[in-house]
């Protein structure tokens, strides 16, 4: 066993005698001496080879790089000149003693020393072990292992149980597309991978187990957008007899240690914003905080101009009008402004209006705008006074369907704040709170629901569900960081007869909910607590804390957007007898376009 | 928020105000006045209703078995003689002054102070919320928590990183029955769900992780025995630049550790055996330390006798022919020893010969036995001078193919033990070494892996391999703890070539091998160090050290022998357009039969 991890040796340690084992990370004979950069998980160390020991310096003239040593040496202190001040162990190194090669190396596909995009992905994801040597990588690694270990010290500390619950499961009904496992047992029915937890989890709040919580895979087989993965980690939170006061506040001070503790950080206070204040303000439901750009509505201002642009979602109640005052952006070129237009096109924007505000005082003549004809003067005045627009500063308008309004100039807000280097430093957590129950979804003609069917309505809105869904609130509640979703739970319903008209307001009636959630339903007559719970996504908040630019780069194995694996190369083709057994067959779309 | 567990409170509690939450466990009238024990996890507390408050007492009488309440009152002494000594709580009681019905029950589907086998596994487990209610069941979790937490704090104290693999992997040759998972976006190809993290943890080693550790689900689609389940739960474990002893010393560190903390218990010392010894003197690879019985081989007096049944298998190298001495066992009527050999017979045995020691010193006279008439004097005096054999004891005699006098007399051994009540208290752990490294398959008229493929052979008989695969033994090691085991592990393959030959002596050629294994055996010319580690079978620890009788009551949510879901009723039909999706058909057999 080694005496010590090669990055873990210093000054104290002069004049010691150490074995260690690494990888050759870098060779170098000069002047008849073999240097030798020896890595482990923990760093680096130099190795200088004695020249006077033919046999050692035989072996060390015979390795390359990502060799595997054996090293036994004494540790001494670099001669003058040589130290090298940006490693952590470049004060000292290790006169080499005994060398054994344990295995060699052919030349690795890349550099060790490369930075995450200097090679391109699927060739780091084929080779992913070797991806897996370069130092930043490692310390991702490390840094989620250490993550998960003070999540679980905290939840153990707060009585929570880690229970685990199945992977082989029943299908979601009104969740996302499920991975199927097809059942040899019981030909032509399946089992599918959890997308979370979640009724298991209600479950196991009717038996009494009170406090439960579990690091948890779960399944989404979608399409992958950049950042999403056919299979993530949640950590996943449920408690009885707690609201959900007492549950974010449990959970803040869950997060708060784990920045402390990992970071080094005190996080500051989490302010609480309900949803129709975040989308009103941030014109998102996740609004990123660090950056100090506000929407303002000005709706009430435009619904007399003639420019119909304006007026029209002025008097649309489904349309939104909203200002996006930027100090400073009055510096933004023609071909900048073109391109946010550009910009918030991808959300559906039809364009992008906007006023510079030159000399303020100099009243219409001090604006620049192509919109600024159609605008009566008190108009531009009130735009003004509401936005504090300065000298110097620019206002964008979003005049659309709300939906489109908000998705365009929510990404806006975002990506002006980075391009003007805006951004605050640091961590900006929120809670957001106050969700509507139901989402309208204008191609299947039904409500959804926001979060899911199991989310508790407000007490005072259970009578609206039946006749005005619109108007439901929910007891739900989202931990925000920095711009992020990291965390999304709710006060569950532990009522029969609550559950079914959810179920009902989202059209699935009496039968159908009995098909589906007939076990749901059924355990909740037995006697269900209160109850009320929390996911977070254990990726998304460990590729925030280390700063990583996707969450492939925090996972070990991840897949391609194609959900496979290049490495393993996963899926692959199984044998027929497999299938077989499992009374399954499959067609390949080429073969059914023969046919048809 | 509650202000106490109803089980943790105590006389220092009394005269507090508390504030508590609970189910009905049971509701009297005594007298006019109503007592509600109130349970949750932690235990019951007596809930005392003042029947001169009527709106609370009103209430009080509307409860029933498994109502949900909300308690508050004033903890004091129990008056003088109704103390109840069996009950943690039962000093005290607490005077109700508010009571709140918060959710209602139906008549549960059967009482919560049942055994485990008083009511029929399938309604304990199509009513899981409500048999996990039961103290038994709360307490299995609990400890399962405990474990996984006890453990997790051993390996994150040793330098072990918590690295998570795939759900979604490549089908694994040589293995079990893989669960499969068709691919969407990659139609005709399947993912498997992984019968371990074997491969990845592997491929973690060449990327220098150094330490591995997991808690993680594992998958196989076999017919369900005893105590199998399809998914079931591993602590796999993976380190570099260890050999088995450090290994083992570690493991064992880890396990006493546990034990200690969660147990309360000091583990004996880990005798090593030899897989040949183990066979030789409990006829198991799992020997279970606390039966005081072994066997001795008797071949080589047997070679002679004219008694076929016996001196075929001494003459025969690949027979066993071995006495079980059992002390006291002379009172075994006839009828129990009949029971014996119908108990052998499962394990394809032919018969039990046995010998009744009465009197030794009268000789042949003495003994009482259908087989002694076919043995020479001689003979027997060697065989009760080999046993060991005494005044009132029994020996049995197992002469047959190895394989089956091992499974017989091993399972005898252990039946006798514990029909005797032989079986010693606590705990008596080993580790059992130098197994072969393959196993002759009559079937498939192959060599399989005892272990896996990726097992290392010894050293020295890696240039055995090809000539004479049945004389090399591997680097690996079991730990066994009452007879159960409950980890198994080795040092692994970690050069290219070594690998390939031992793929090759399990009739792999070079070519499938690159096609089945083709990402291991790159990545271990990349610079793989020498590596092994041990997987640990958490549900079966957690059973052992629980007392329960099944693996399914260790978990949460377990399966059926049919691996099926009765609670949530999966597995399910899933809709045909999921199906159309995937590009996968099913057929029914019943389908099948009628077309043909």
């Amino acid at each position: 066993m080694r005496s010590h991890y090669c990055g873990h040796l210093h000054e104290t340690h002069l004049d010691q005698d150490v074995h260690l084992y690494g990888w050759v990370h870098r060779r170098r004979d000069h002047g008849g001496v073999i240097f030798i950069d020896l890595r482990d998980r923990e760093g680096l160390v130099q190795v200088v080879i004695d020249p006077d020991d033919p046999e050692i310096f035989a072996t060390a003239e015979r390795v390359r790089n990502e060799f595997v040593l054996e090293v036994k040496g004494r540790v001494r202190r670099r001669p003058e000149g040589t130290v090298n001040p940006d490693l952590p162990t470049g004060q000292i190194e290790v006169l080499g003693k005994e060398l054994n090669i344990l295995n060699r190396s052919e030349t690795p596909p890349f550099m060790l020393d490369i930075e995450d995009d200097e090679v391109s992905e699927e060739h780091r994801l084929r080779y992913r072990y070797v991806d897996l040597r370069r130092p930043d990588m490692f310390k991702r690694l490390k840094l989620r292992s250490q993550v998960t270990q003070v999540l679980r010290n905290y939840l153990d500390h707060h009585a929570f149980l880690d229970v685990e619950t199945p992977m082989l499961t029943r299908a979601t009904p009104e969740g996302a597309r499920d991975y199927l496992v097809p059942s040899r047992t019981h030909q032509g029915h399946f089992f599918a991978l959890p997308q979370s937890p979640q009724l298991f989890k209600q479950l196991l709040m009717v038996s009494g187990v009170d406090r439960y919580y579990q690091i948890v895979r779960c399944f989404r087989d979608e399409d992958l957008r950049a950042d999403r993965q056919p299979e993530f980690t949640q950590l996943d939170i449920e408690t009885s007899f707690m609201d959900e006061e007492e549950i974010m506040e449990l959970m803040e001070g869950m997060v708060a240690d784990l920045f402390t503790r990992v970071q080094g950080v005190e996080l500051p206070e989490f302010p609480r914003l309900t949803y129709a204040e975040a989308m009103r303000r941030f014109a998102s439901d996740k609004p990123d905080l660090r950056i100090p750009l506000e929407l303002v509505d000005v709706d009430d201002l435009m619904k007399e101009v003639e420019f119909k642009v304006f007026s029209g979602p002025a008097n649309d109640p489904n349309s939104r009008l909203a200002a996006l005052h930027v100090p400073g952006g009055g510096e933004l070129s023609r071909k900048a402004i073109d391109e946010y237009t550009k910009f918030v096109g991808i959300y559906g924007a039809k364009g992008l209006a906007y006023i510079k505000v030159n000399d303020l005082a100099a009243g219409r003549e001090g604006l620049q705008s192509p919109i600024l004809k159609f605008l009566p003067d008190e108009v531009v005045e009130q735009i003004m006074a509401r936005t504090g627009a300065k000298d110097g500063d620019v206002v964008f308008f979003g005049a659309d369907k709300a939906k489109v309004v908000n998705e365009a100039l929510g990404a806006l807000r975002v990506k002006i704040g980075h391009d003007l280097d805006m951004v605050e430093q640091g961590w900006r957590p929120c809670w957001v709170v106050d969700f509507p129950m139901f989402e309208w979804d204008e191609k299947d003609n039904r409500w959804y629901s926001m979060h899911h069917p199991f989310t508790s309505p407000k007490e005072e809105h259970i009578d609206l569900l039946d006749s005005e869904p619109e108007k439901c609130y929910s007891r739900a509640y989202d931990m925000v960081l920095n711009g992020t979703e990291i965390g999304g739970g709710s006060m569950r319903i532990y009522r029969s007869e609550v559950q079914k008209r959810v179920l009902k307001a989202l059209g699935i009636g009496d039968e159908e909910a009995q098909a589906k959630f007939g076990f749901l339903l059924t355990a909740l007559k037995y006697g269900c607590p209160p109850h009320g719970g929390i996911a977070f996504g254990l990726d998304r908040l460990v590729m925030l804390m280390s700063g990583a630019r996707s969450i492939r780069d925090v996972m070990a194995f991840p897949k391609t957007q194609s959900a496979a694996d290049l490495m393993t190369e996963a899926p692959s083709e199984v044998p027929p007898e497999q299938l077989v057994e499992l009374g399954i067959r499959y067609y390949k779309r080429a073969e059914e376009k023969k046919k048809g």
